[in-house]
């Protein structure tokens, strides 16, 4: 079945202290995202990457991507407001009876194995998103009281949240609600069960700066090779 | 007021896949519990710590608190079966009218600023958790059903967890439960209010290998100094 790879890198980066947006910021020479493109244009030949960038950045990201010789795979489009509208704009590029990963661009250690175990599951299911375990006691804080929740009933959820492209497109066609914080969500409002896969713990999301020398460390650990 | 750390470490460090229990770990050739136990030494000087470790590893954990200088303010004692047992047999050696901070050996980066903090609201409102707010989005899995929840309201939960003597040691002479994932939950379970506070980022439970190249890293970013 087609691929799409949906890959969502429209943040400021305002949690890294940087000027650079974090999808640009260098991982041993290389910006960010180009680790996360590569991830999935290695993980099927026949994967078509939609690369959603902040309208400021789109000839960045056409360097990068000429840089890795990849423009045949690769089609590069603004993104909006929202994480929604980003995602909303990426769809716009998808055909038909394809399975659509979505993925945060700055996630960019995202293994072979998790992509191939989405995609299987979502062509058989309609749907993965993948989620891990929380490893410390958690609570629930309701503002005038909180209580101990079971760790082991919360899920950590990371990407790529993988679809066929009929239930995500059509989940896409509601209007924006606050309440969509990531793909899944949009995917249930709109009427659909979501089933869920075990993601990894090395499935990192670059958020600050100490998390950049983690994937630096992953790296060279040889944990991942993108 | 007078104060004690139990500083609680009887694990045996099975997901660190390595056969030294991973409070012995090495971080910048210094074994973690020893940076755990400085914190608190240097936090206040009329702090006491309860040092609590395997059977196995109690001359282990004498010979690196000697090379501290540090017998006369630390104190060793075998833990049980569960952390509840661990952190009970620590509290035998706590005096009345103090203030009880509950510390998980394996987090090592503690801040002098949060010890603080903890100690001072434990004074007044009688516990302090360190708590800090998720930054992925969340679910809860109920097994027949899963489903999102906003991330804004899940804690995850830290140590040092600060109490008021009178409030922990009655607390403990409850029967243990299956549900006493920390001493927060055993505080509530008496019948006490625990009042939260906020935990930071950087203070890490060394669970997994690659955290401890994270703590080497926050350490050689001088985030800490211990």
């Amino acid at each position: 079945m087609k691929k799409y790879a949906v890959i969502v890198a429209g943040g400021s980066g305002q949690r890294m202290g940087s000027e650079v947006p974090k999808q640009f910021l260098l991982l041993k020479g290389k910006p960010l995202i180009q680790y996360t493109v590569q991830a999935f244009l290695l993980a099927y030949v026949d994967m078509q990457i939609i690369l959603v960038l902040p309208v400021q950045q789109l000839a960045n990201g056409r360097d990068i991507i000429k840089k890795m010789n990849a423009e045949e795979r690769v089609q590069i489009i603004a993104g909006g407001a929202t994480r929604f509208d980003s995602v909303k704009n990426g769809l716009q590029l998808v055909t038909p009876s394809s399975i659509v990963f979505v993925q945060d661009g700055v996630r960019c250690l995202v293994s072979q194995t998790l992509i191939r175990s989405c995609y299987e599951q979502a062509v058989d299911k309609g749907s993965a998103v993948p989620v891990v375990t929380a490893t410390d006691s958690i609570r629930i804080d309701e503002g005038a009281d909180h209580y101990p929740i079971d760790r082991n009933k919360i899920r950590i959820v990371q990407t790529p949240q993988t679809f066929q492209s009929n239930v995500l497109l059509t989940a896409f066609e509601q209007e924006y609600d606050t309440t969509f914080t990531d793909e899944a969500t949009v995917v249930e409002a709109a009427g659909n069960k979501v089933f869920l896969i075990e993601g990894e713990y090395n499935n990192l999301k670059i958020t600050r700066p100490i998390d950049l020398f983690i994937a630096e460390k992953l790296l060279e650990m040889n944990i991942h090779r993108p």
